[in-house]
């Protein structure tokens, strides 16, 4: 066994300086995700790997690991699978696409390949017809574009008139690429045909650009979207700073999770604050943000603001902001969220200009310019992997399962776990710790004084 | 707790169809990153989150983890730290100065930083005046260039002289950026600072293009690098396939583990042949290389090979090759390799020609231009919280340790660790079957009906 | 003398055939920038040239060239040069910074260069001492990133005022870069100059990201503008193409101008449709846009359009839309323009809806994402070349002109006429016709038949 | 008329300073690219509008103009056209080709249109019946990839066998996209048709990535080659900057002209020398290259080179190195060019290890990552636009000649003149004016005195 272990040349108790982030500290001790002084992490990921070690064979949570089995569940020859993905866009899917059609193509020779157009509408009875062949001639070349070859919608259908769509296209697998509500589809479609005692995998590869589906490392797709997200920070970056009291804004996704903005904002480097869903603020009071504004706008001439879209949504109740046409939720059946772009930078206007700060404000919403692009190297082996598993897993018999990768290895979870719980940022984890590191704006906007200490540290 | 085992809804037994990568499987059963049917991924990866589940309090292989502790070693006003970057190029050198900078400055209040030039060079006694002083502000967009702001240089040092100098300049932590030789170097380093008994903490911050260092998920600039290597895969893709017989080449990093030329290989898609250290293959034969480059220009009109540096080194025994300049080690004490290239690129000529097929090779070293750009987005906040964590790690009075990241957490890894193995490709593994299954070269360079199926099935 | 005459082998009468494009073309007659039978491109550019070849000494209009001259006006080494960049940004006004401060040093050895900050604001009496000093140092990488490390402002100041700040900072030569405001402050500036009598050159740098203004070739930073607008044409039409009726729309800069909207529309080849200032369009009608878009969403799923911000003007004072703020002209005397992205967004919304083809709009406003932007390899060197001439016009004791690029050549343009006239997009020149071959889009958006045949040939 | 002339605000004779680049002046006072006090640019470029001016119908050279014609020769609904593509790859051969297929068929319906393979081997006899049949479909997003989708070859051709291939396979008109080699073909092709009394045009697109051709403003694939050229520069810069005595050597395109080494240095700005074709330059002696190189690397620690091919040849001539394989022209009939990389790497190592500065050598020769990009913006619309003046051009009637833009207008040029002289840059030209200020090499490897000074002024 290896010596993992004997790593401290001291003893602990000389430990004696109360670290400055002691007090920061104090408050996040009751976060898993952050570091008490008997954390240990294991070496090993697997349960058997961990039986090697003499450990008893007791019951852990864990996940079934994905891979190609020996035996399989379908005669591979005679599959017809079929393809559909759903909702909003997002990097990777072509590459998921051209992945599952190599892999069974390639190796299982699979008969026939389907495409259902333009999400879950392709499975309705109107447009069961409108399928698209796939082939490995077809799809070479599909990962140089962003988007999907096949097109999406939002939207549920009737899950057994899906069904019937499979049944009548003689579908003996069927891939559903979709986040939220594409994997509570995959659900629903799972159990009917389990109800009419159907042999039709149902595998879902979870996509969502916000990284916010739970039991995943991070979702295909993101780092391509938080790679170019960067971008429209350094661009209102510039802008505010050649402005006269500029405040530069970019609004990134992120409906529930702020990853996008987190992610991006360490990347770029150039923002001064970052909002997001998990971590409530003040706009108004001392310790409010328009107070901080004010303050850098004074000190350093322009601030940059990064955004997520769903950031700050209580403050729009008590403002009255009605949802932007009346519906409370979209097609999906997600909350449509309020406008906190517009309140933001109408608040920062009017405060501003009040304390004779007019400001220049640069907003910026590149949502589509970063959802469309093509994976980036990353995302594209990673697509391409998670897609091999996916065929793995249909022709091993596996159904109502997702693909996932958790601690770097790819496993099978529960479609109905997908959408048990949300992935977030943890206000009192390292990452957004390192957020609060990087703008040195202030944990809960609090007391200026300190701010004044950080910002006058010369990095903020 | 979570139901994360109700996966299954058929029987294992009503799999009864022979995978088609059975045989393939069959011999990848000994391999520990393969999967058996009974492996299973943990949910948790913490000893303490185990025993939330009433696992026995029994002692696993484990890693203590990494960040802030609220009691710590030094008082960090008083601090002065070291900064040293040892060995190659690698993206995202600048951006470890400038995370620990940040993170002693704006945090910790650290005194003073100073920056060794040239690698370890800049700790012998002619250098030791010759440091820069590491501040804010001459670090703010560092991380925007390549390379590093401190230089760097191969070769060892002598310990104790290394140690005056740390003492003649009053450093406190010496944060060691480098690789194989840089971590051998800071652990004499720190065995030197242990036998005198002083308070000097020691650092690692591991550093390896090439990936092939252990107990690292992923080493920082790795993904950069294939990321940028995937453009010249591209490159003599193009270049091939517009000549008669056209063989592209590109040599890619990689002296002993063929990260780079798989992941990238996996990314571009353009390639027909990867080659690495970690598989051997030969050139005759009808199994061999030769025989497959020529059954492939026949078939398709070129080839594009990545050739990883280390691969198939065993073929410049024979073939009589010495080393490049007669010495058989570098200045950092690595193993000089041969030019497998040449042989290469003359086997392939005189075979092809001998064929009737007189190739146009292309072929390209891109190494300076991966190992010389900015860390891309990803590597950007990776690097920033590494050296966060060494930071951290440095304060609570670790020392002789490295930080690095497993599982996806930050850990603290014995600096002896470092350097007790390589991280390689599991040629059993499903990351070089995704190879495999994405160039369609064979396993072994067995039969070549075999192959020829492959070819023919299109993607290939 | 060349013989460049010998071109044809065949008498004209010999062509017998009318053109597709006769009908085009008749329209087309009238105008200098279409060729007609007799048209001869010089082979020389410069009046002495000509008169190599015997031409009598005519008067032809012509500008001054532009670079060093061996007498000079200025004692370089006493000289003080003052700099200001005024109005929107810019891609390499970094670049031109820079290129005015390398030749000012390290050529003629100048004594100091000041930069005043956020545009002619920085010539007033309240920000006269705000200035920054500007070294081969400071600018050294300035010209990787976009903006200005001026600042810049809109809005014009009181000539006299910023003549009396000229005085009191001891400037002999001011450089201003700038756009249409910025050209018509320099000349007041001059004017002002040349009443008092005093000796200050002041040479206007020409900057319009649209390209309109008049007597260059191509406006820096055009091309790097451009570049950067077709990754937002790709990006709607990727949306576009996955959703039921797509309609993507792209708004990009050009007030009067559609340059940069046509460039990107070939660059990009993803536009279906581009609507300019210089092409008046009706919505309405069998031959209007919205019959087109709804043709055209009905035959091919969808349809991308870019719309340069200056295009159907003229339909907005019929519906009645005010200027955003009431206000008719911004602080820089522009006109305000009207919001026919949100007309456009409307029209197309109820007409598809009212057809049955409710459409998902993609709309995205990138103007941010592209002004601020750093200049590519072409504008980097132009812009150098462009400073340099800058410098050298001054040195020779040039004034009240502007230096640019026609035909290729640097040239002085007095600075009166670069405000005189814009430059536009010839409806019957070459590029125009250019892009109506690669949208595919009705001349005049006429009768839906002609339409039809061009869309069935499969490239519209 | 407008007026142009009246820019000067002083006498000259108020021109009493020498400039300090006088000496450099009075070097260059012969140079046609140079300026000189009575030199004026013409505003007009056509014949037509001169005259418009009151000129008197004189002859003076010029070209005629490219564009659509109202009468054309060809029935365009019969036309079968044939497309080859030779020489090495240049970024836009692909948009060429795409360019001619869309103007063909989109707006003159011609009936076929057939891609020759690799080059002019595809016109023999063994090749001809190899044809790709190229349509809207086939060539719609070929533009996103570099190199040609018709592949290339070097080496020419019997014409009498080519032009039989034209008669069998009924060509109409030939494009041939090529380099020197191929429009002298091109021109064979031509003379062979005419002998034979045949109407088949020969359209010339000419290509040269080393921007050598004459007649041409700049030759299209050019600005994306130099700007992905200025990448490597800042590599190798990177690379050497971080090394001891670091040495950075980049070798670039241009066999007989060094426009892209000196664009991609300007535009990079981490060049400190530039070697040339045009320029030649002694290596030892107090002046020569290892001076200077000495020099730099003693004073700012290191150096970046960058290298065109061509350079420095007559310095291989006294080494006595031979040609690669001792054929003194290769297959296109170029002459077989020494290796100047060896020959300046050996000689800058032995140097700096003779004076105790052991260099560290970073090389790099990027040329195939470099040709087999996709073009650029500008290049996209460059090509497609000359493409188009390709086609109106054989419709017309037009044969034996090429098209190419001319003062940034569209022109036809005989075929022989393109052959006739190469386009080089001017060493007493304003350009390498401005090489020689950014890099602050010595014009000429003069003094050192001098160059200390231009090193101490920063920049340098």
């Amino acid at each position: 066994m290896l010596h993992l272990n004997d790593l401290r040349v001291r003893d602990l108790g000389e430990c004696r300086h109360d670290s400055p982030l002691a007090e920061m500290l104090a408050v996040k001790q009751t976060s898993p995700h952050y570091v008490a002084e008997g954390d240990r992490v294991l070496l090993e990921d697997t349960v058997s790997m961990l039986a090697e070690h003499d450990l008893p064979p007791v019951e852990v949570p864990s996940f079934e690991a994905a891979g190609p089995r020996r035996k399989i569940f379908f005669d591979p020859t005679e599959v017809t699978a079929g393809v559909v993905t759903c909702g909003g866009l997002c990097p990777g899917l072509n590459n998921v696409i051209r992945g599952l059609v190599q892999e069974l193509v390639v190796h299982y020779r699979a008969k026939r390949i389907l495409g259902f157009q333009h999400g879950l509408r392709g499975l309705t009875a109107d447009h069961r017809d409108d399928t698209v062949e796939l082939t490995v001639n077809g799809v070479r070349d599909i990962h140089t574009s962003g988007g999907t070859i096949l097109g999406s919608s939002r939207g549920g259908q009737d899950a057994d008139e899906m069904v019937d769509t499979l049944v009548y296209r003689g579908i003996d697998m069927l891939f559903v690429i979709g986040g939220d509500g594409g994997m509570r589809a995959a659900t629903a479609i799972s159990d009917a045909v389990r109800a009419r005692g159907l042999d039709i995998a149902v595998i879902g590869v979870p996509k969502t650009i916000d990284n916010d589906l739970p039991f995943t490392d991070q979702s295909f797709g993101f780092q391509s979207a938080f790679a170019r997200a960067t971008e429209f920070i350094s661009a209102v970056a510039v802008e505010a700073a050649a402005s006269p009291n500029g405040v530069g804004i970019v609004k990134l996704m992120g409906r529930h999770s702020g990853f996008i903005a987190s992610y991006a904002a360490l990347a770029a480097s150039a923002a001064d604050m970052v909002l997001i869903p998990e971590v409530p603020f003040a706009l108004e009071g001392d310790d409010g943000v328009l107070a901080y504004v004010e303050q850098h706008v004074r000190t350093k001439g322009y601030i940059v603001i990064v955004l997520a879209e769903g950031a700050g949504q209580d403050l729009l109740d008590g403002a009255g902001l009605p949802p932007r046409d009346g519906r409370a939720t979209d097609a999906s059946g997600n909350v449509r969220l309020g406008n906190i772009e517009e309140r933001l930078k109408e608040a920062i206007t009017d405060h501003l200009t009040s304390v004779g700060l007019a400001p220049t404000i640069r907003y910026i919403d590149p949502s589509y310019a970063i959802r469309s692009i093509a994976a980036n190297a990353y995302d594209s082996v990673y697509c391409l992997r998670l897609a091999h598993a996916a065929v793995h897993a249909a022709m091993a018999g596996r159904t109502a399962s997702a693909v996932a990768r958790w601690r770097r290895r790819f496993v099978h979870v529960p479609l109905s776990l997908m959408t048990s719980r949300r992935n977030q940022i943890d206000p009192n984890g390292d990452m957004w710790l390192s957020v609060l590191e990087t703008t040195c704006q202030p944990a809960d906007f609090g007391p200026v004084s300190d701010r004044e200490k950080a910002v006058s540290a010369g990095f903020c």
